[in-house]
């Protein structure tokens, strides 16, 4: 298409992301975006309810039919989610040559590389800045500003509910389970947390990041992922005492070997370090380039303007150069070049209910039982400590990011 | 150009980021960019001097004239720095259609908007994502991810001498004028330190995101600039009693009536703000949007390598999509548009030889002389500030970051 001409844009899904979008496109509910005005048109909202009352309304339609063979809209903004609906309306806006944005990390991380390759054949494009990290900018900066740099690591805070129960259970003290129920009173969590505190949301996120960083497609399934449900008030307490605070991190480190070793894990953080300063719903990222050193980006990870900024950011790079503004293709996937972090050596936060442990710095805290014992440990990794514990009363092991 | 082509590539100037800009277009050196291996041939660089025993020795030239001539070459490289040379042949290189790259801010600051206009003109791109935070992507992120924002503020750690500076004072406890003389002994700061030290490098770089922010060009005498050389080991003691750091910031803030409120000086900023805990040379840069809100960027400033790699970026850029990955042209200055901070109302730490101010939160440090005071007074004005102290022995003032 010419650049310049106007945009005509379809939006699917009015959830939070969806009526997001529509508002600053077009300047109904407290968000307007003056740029997307003068490049871009909503045409169509697809859903299934209906919205009668909306000053939207006019835009509704339930039938992707209609959008699809509508040949005025050549972008498909996709905020429905999962990989259901969202992936065969995905794959038919491709093949039509209309470009599609979406913040649905879901699909990015599981089909992305097929997503992208079928943008290519259609002279589309294939954007997803929002699915990561909200309303940061780091795709679109780590796809291009970093270009001149081999990546050598990527270590992120990337789920804000996580991160958020973790500064509910050190700033206010209450244990976990109350936390949750205090980010899903605020909606912060939804009510099926499972993706947050399980580590699938970030584990989704580290999958695209290192694709985009490391040039081949990473799927989720392939990164060993460990939640924050087991993490306790006690655990907290023992990170203050030596200057960290607990922290879930998605992690993705370029071996010399060429696998990548990439996993999700709650880590202590020493407060000195950027990311143990990142607090509540924020996200931040740590991007290692060869050539740059550390680049952090930081910012609100989710929300909805933040996000349907995101996207809209998007809507307008495809609009003013379409072929152009795509991320490069990701390489096939490698079965056998992913690894866990078996083999990482670090150092060990480690509490006992009794017993001790030999070489390691003891931690203290105010209340603990008698027998109890908590311990910094040297660098080592995970299958020589658990050899070291071994018939050990263990209450708690987190990494030490290093 | 036909995109896919190799671009073939001249650097201007063989200092610190030239030098690194060839080794990693060679892989001579410690660096080598795999990336750019594949779309970018090196074919002059231009100095004055003679390089006879380096092993780029066969690209030296010292007529420009060559460069110019030479219908291969599409882009050009200038690190040669300042307003002089450098402006000559950027303005020749782009009416000869040939992509100019730099890192130079001063003439980004200065001649910015013209040569933008120029390089549109002339079919050519002009990009300067090194001139600012050296390796930390900003520009682009803010001309295109955060497209959808308005942006409200600015506010950045911009100049990485002046924070080293200020780390050294805290953590050896050593003065100004020491703390410069191991900058420069160190290599971070020059030898002619007065761009660092009184503020006018920060300046130019808040001009650089200015106008890509707000979208029109703001230049380096609108904008007031204070350095840091009357900040004392004295004051970084009362700051620290009250969790804060002393650090030198540019901000730039869009009024209410369209104005813009620009200026440089050190500024009280608390320990608990992303920006307070950035520490030696690094530099981070707060971008506040309308629909984001804050996000901040963070990484080193400076150096060889980190710069070199930003410029090889827009290098890979220019060459990938040519005419499509320059910034958005930037409108014209608006001489009565940009004020000063006096109408901006802070809180303000103020130290007395003696005397006393009422309605200011009164600080403490261990050796003070008898007599003197130092306080954080109520948010007001400067001129108010001002009234308040007249008469009084006043030994400092520096504003807070609320």
């Amino acid at each position: 298409m010419e650049i310049g001409n106007m945009v005509k844009a379809a939006i699917l899904g009015y959830g939070v992301v969806g009526s997001g979008v529509a508002e600053l496109l077009t300047g109904t509910g407290t968000g307007r975006s003056k740029k997307a005005d003068e490049l871009i048109e909503l045409k169509y909202i697809l859903d299934l309810r209906s919205f009668p009352d909306s000053p939207l309304t006019k835009y509704f339609v339930q039938d992707y039919a209609v959008i699809e063979a509508d040949p005025e809209v050549n972008v498909v903004v996709e905020t429905i989610g999962g990989v259901g609906a969202a992936l065969d309306f995905t794959e038919r806006a491709l093949r039509a040559g209309k470009s599609v944005v979406t913040s649905n990390k879901e699909l990015v991380a599981t089909h992305g590389r097929r997503l992208l390759d079928l943008a290519a054949e259609h002279g589309a494009v294939y954007l997803f800045e929002a699915s990561v990290g909200g309303g940061i900018p780091i795709l679109r900066p780590l796809s291009e500003c970093m270009a001149a740099n081999d990546i050598l690591e990527i270590c992120g805070i990337l789920n804000g509910t996580a991160n958020y129960i973790f500064t509910r259970m050190v700033q206010d003290g209450v244990p976990f389970a109350q936390a949750l129920k205090g980010a899903q009173a605020n909606g912060y969590a939804e009510q099926d947390p499972t993706a947050d505190v399980e580590g699938h949301d970030t584990c989704r996120k580290l999958c695209i990041l290192s694709s985009i960083a490391f040039g081949w497609h990473v799927l989720p399934d392939q990164v060993a992922t460990q939640g924050i449900t087991q993490i306790t008030l006690e655990d907290e307490a023992y990170a203050a005492d030596c200057g960290h605070r607990i922290k879930l991190l998605g992690r993705a480190i370029q071996e010399q070997d060429g696998t990548l070793c990439a996993y999700v894990e709650p880590h202590f953080v020493s407060i000195q370090d950027p990311l143990g300063g990142v607090e509540d719903v924020f996200n931040a990222i740590k991007v290692k380039g060869d050539a740059t050193g550390d680049v952090m980006f930081y910012g609100r990870g989710a929300g909805k303007l933040p996000t349907a900024s995101a996207v809209v950011a998007d809507v307008i790079a495809a609009a003013r150069k379409m072929e152009r503004a795509g991320y490069r293709p990701w390489q096939a996937n490698r079965p056998a070049s992913v690894r866990g972090p078996e083999g990482l050596p670090s150092r060990w936060y480690v509490r006992l209910a009794e017993g001790s442990l030999s070489g390691g710095e003891l931690l203290k805290r105010s209340g603990a039982p008698a027998g109890e014992r908590a311990y910094l440990t040297p660098a080592l990794t995970r299958p020589a400590l658990e050899e070291q514990l071994a018939g050990q009363k263990v209450l708690s092991i987190i990494r030490v990011l290093d």
